[in-house]
């Protein structure tokens, strides 16, 4: 299995503290030594740092820590290779243009029968179960819009149905992004904690590192952070449902669907 | 304009030398300080680092003339921007998925009436003309080969009457990979060099540096190297003529497509 790591927030805001703890589950507090990978979204851009290393040992994921690339939406992955061979191809996340919007996506878990998804307007580069789901998701999005949805509320309908025939093929646990908004599907654990005025202080549960977010933040800001296992053991995580999945823009969810249910609940 | 680095060779190779000479213009000895990118095909796979700010002055930069990533194939450009804003999105190399094979692209040059392109599989994250280019080659390509072909010889073509399509709009110097191909188009200037035993000195010309290949390298090793203007003072650099496409692997030309010539040269 893998860790998954992602932020949505309302100012544009570096991941550093959180990503300094989560990188220690590859290879140090945790058994995820087959690569990382991580993807800001910034000024209607995208860019991505992946290494098919582990981000205990990596140069580049060092980087990552001391240079504060300040994003609205992260999602960063920690490899624990099952479906794959351990290499660049197969490093998450991955990456499709759909409707001239950079999709990023990331998946923890593990699929049955993955291979009979029919592929259409993507197709895989690896040969991971997670990249060839990915491609089936965005070819059924596409398929249903082939332009962008004037009301995003039956998209998100639709991307929550795929979610959950995907969810019947195993353990899928995802994080999804258009640069907009930031998609989070829940299948066995994903966490989340959105902090706001008045801010406190927080302590890393992977290592001795405490931050006082009032000393970073404006009284303004919302910073939404989400994670497979939480990243900090003095906070109150909230633990998403199976089958639940949740809509984040500027840090807050802005809709939500669950398990049995075709219409958002939010 | 931009600058453009390129590298087809048929062993891993680290581009660390001519990159620290090439980056140098991002700001030094060039006026390019509008962003700059590098793109490496690994092991099947493909990662990019991208930066908005002035090659000189980025800790990313820094990082991938210090961390050896060796490739095959790599694809880099600095910008000096004309047509679009200074931000991410608009930073090249650009990249999409073809065939479930990454296609990175980067441009050097400016067109005229580029929005008249139309566009189909493929759309533009960012508000450039090259971008757009890219996005409308592509559509050609996948339009006319919705699957990869078996013989390559009628994509070349199709792609080097794609290229004169847009040289005809301004000037259109590229450099397009797909993981396994180089492609170099010419419309004002790309220079090339081989190298391979017996390797000797190079002295950069944008830099205070020298590297005896034959420390670096193995007999069989072949190794050329691209660049809108060349990138060392002691050696002897191709320069490509207007409407030149040269198509390399693994280091060699495999084949060439020149201005009024529907069918390879080579």
């Amino acid at each position: 299995m893998c860790e998954l790591l992602g932020m949505s927030a309302n100012v544009p805001t570096d991941i550093c503290f959180s990503f300094t703890g989560f990188l220690r589950r590859g290879g140090d507090t945790g058994p995820h030594r087959d690569g990382w990978g991580i993807a800001f979204y910034e000024q209607g851009g995208y860019r991505e740092f992946r290494d098919p290393f582990p981000s205990v040992d990596s140069a580049i994921a060092r980087l990552i820590c001391d240079y504060p690339i300040k994003s609205n939406i992260v999602i960063s992955h920690i490899r624990q290779a099952n479906v794959g061979q351990v290499r660049l191809a197969n490093t998450h996340p991955f990456t499709r243009e759909m409707w001239g919007q950079p999709w990023c996506y990331a998946h923890n878990g593990q699929l049955e029968e993955w291979q009979a998804l029919p592929l259409s307007f993507y197709r895989p580069v690896g040969s991971t179960d997670s990249e060839h789901a990915f491609c089936w998701l965005m070819g059924e999005l596409r398929k249903c819009y082939p332009d962008p949805p004037e009301d995003r509320s039956g998209l998100w309908q639709r991307l929550h149905e795929l979610c959950e025939e995907l969810r019947r093929l195993g353990v899928f646990n995802l994080m999804l992004a258009d640069g907009e908004y930031l998609y989070t599907f829940c299948s066995t654990k994903l966490a989340h904690i959105t902090r706001r005025a008045p801010f406190g202080e927080a302590n890393l549960a992977d290592a001795e590192m405490v931050v006082n977010f009032a000393e970073h933040t404006t009284p303004n800001d919302v910073v939404s952070v989400l994670a497979t296992e939480p990243l900090t053991d003095n906070e109150e995580w909230v633990r998403m449902l199976p089958g639940e999945l949740l809509v984040w823009r500027d840090g807050v969810i802005v809709a939500r669907f669950v398990a049995g249910q075709d219409e958002s609940v939010v």
